[in-house]
This record gives C-alpha cells, sequence and structure tokens, in this order.
C-alpha cells in the first residue's frame, strides 16, 4: 500500500460527505499520535508537536503553513511556548475526510 | 504620556501579583479592539486579526513570534483560514501583567 503522505488528495465533489467511524478509524491507525476530537459537534484530526526553542515552533508552523498553501488545505495551527498544535478537517464535509489524513501524514514528515 | 508600545517592559519581581479589574480596565482603554476573556479562572488578553490570505497570516504570525522572541516574552497564535488570533498573558502570575498591555500594543503596530 502506498504511504498515506504519498497518496493523492482528491478534489472534493459538491455532495462530498465526510468519513464515517469505521473509516476514520481505519485511516487513524495508519498515523502515529493524531486524535480524533469532537469539537463543536464536528471531528477534528489533531496533534501535539514538541520543540526545545520557540523559534523551532514557529519554523514548523510556517513549514506547515507553506505545505497547506501549496495543496490549498488550510488547518489550524496553535503555537504556543514549546509546542504546536495542528488540527485538520475539511470545511466542506463539516468533519473528516480522507484528504485531512493524508495532510497529517505528510504534516509528520515536516515534525 | 508615552504610547503603550513605547514603554519599557519590567523584570518581574518573585512576588508579582497580576493586575486587579480596575488596572485592567485603565489599561484596556488604551488599547483597540483588545478583549479580556477569562480562560480556566485566568485572565488573558485576546485579539482576531484578519487577513486576506493565507500566507499574509503566517507572515504576520512569524512577525508576532519574532518580537515575542525578542522580549521574551510569548503568546499563544492560532493561525487560522483568514484569521490570527493572537492572546497575551504572564505565566508567573497566572494572569495579566502591564507587560502583556505593552505588547500587545506593540502587536497592533505589526498588524
Amino acid at each position: 500500500m502506498t504511504d498515506l503522505a504519498d497518496q493523492s488528495m482528491s478534489v472534493l465533489a459538491a455532495d462530498a460527505n465526510g468519513l464515517d467511524t469505521a473509516e476514520i478509524k481505519k485511516l487513524q491507525a495508519d498515523l502515529v499520535d493524531w486524535d480524533v476530537v469532537n469539537e463543536n459537534g464536528m471531528d477534528i484530526l489533531e496533534k501535539m508537536f514538541k520543540f526545545d526553542t520557540y523559534l523551532a515552533c514557529l519554523d514548523f508552523a510556517r513549514s506547515v503553513g507553506r505545505m497547506a498553501e501549496e495543496f490549498d488545505h488550510h488547518p489550524r495551527l496553535v503555537v504556543e511556548w514549546g509546542r504546536v498544535s495542528v488540527a485538520w478537517w475539511t470545511h466542506a464535509v463539516s468533519g473528516l475526510h480522507t484528504n485531512d489524513f493524508i495532510m497529517a501524514a505528510r504534516t509528520d514528515r515536516l515534525g
């Protein structure tokens, strides 16, 4: 099987649906330390990355942000002293899409 | 009176206390659109900055982060599509210190 990070992202159909619980669990098993969190009734995929310096946090956030811009799929980045939280979800499906798991796997390659 | 952004930050004494409500209101009046929000029992100073592009969000977050590093006082930065939330507080006083208001005023100069 192709590594999740190397899979191609899908263009979303207008009637695209979010993943169901079984699909989420299957994809989540291919990731390390990414949590599925329900936030205001919507599933999001979240992971905390820790760093020794604040500048390392800023650099990581910038790398993830630039990758996000390249693929036109944008996470929430929370930068604090020593850590950066990255959260992926798909606005158009109000939840999680395979694209989010691909971007999570790609995020791990930057961390 | 010296503009808040131009005031010098204080080195915190070991027994430093946070500002009380009256002091907070007085300093808040010198800022534009900064909210005092109670988060887990602690007051923080928060403002949302909006931008037209994601790259502009990243650039602003980086500018604030670099300023934070310069003054060794670090905010929480939440970067999302089109907006960046900046939150200042002082860990050592579990709340707000004059330094946070100075950093908020300096943040406005970058926005």
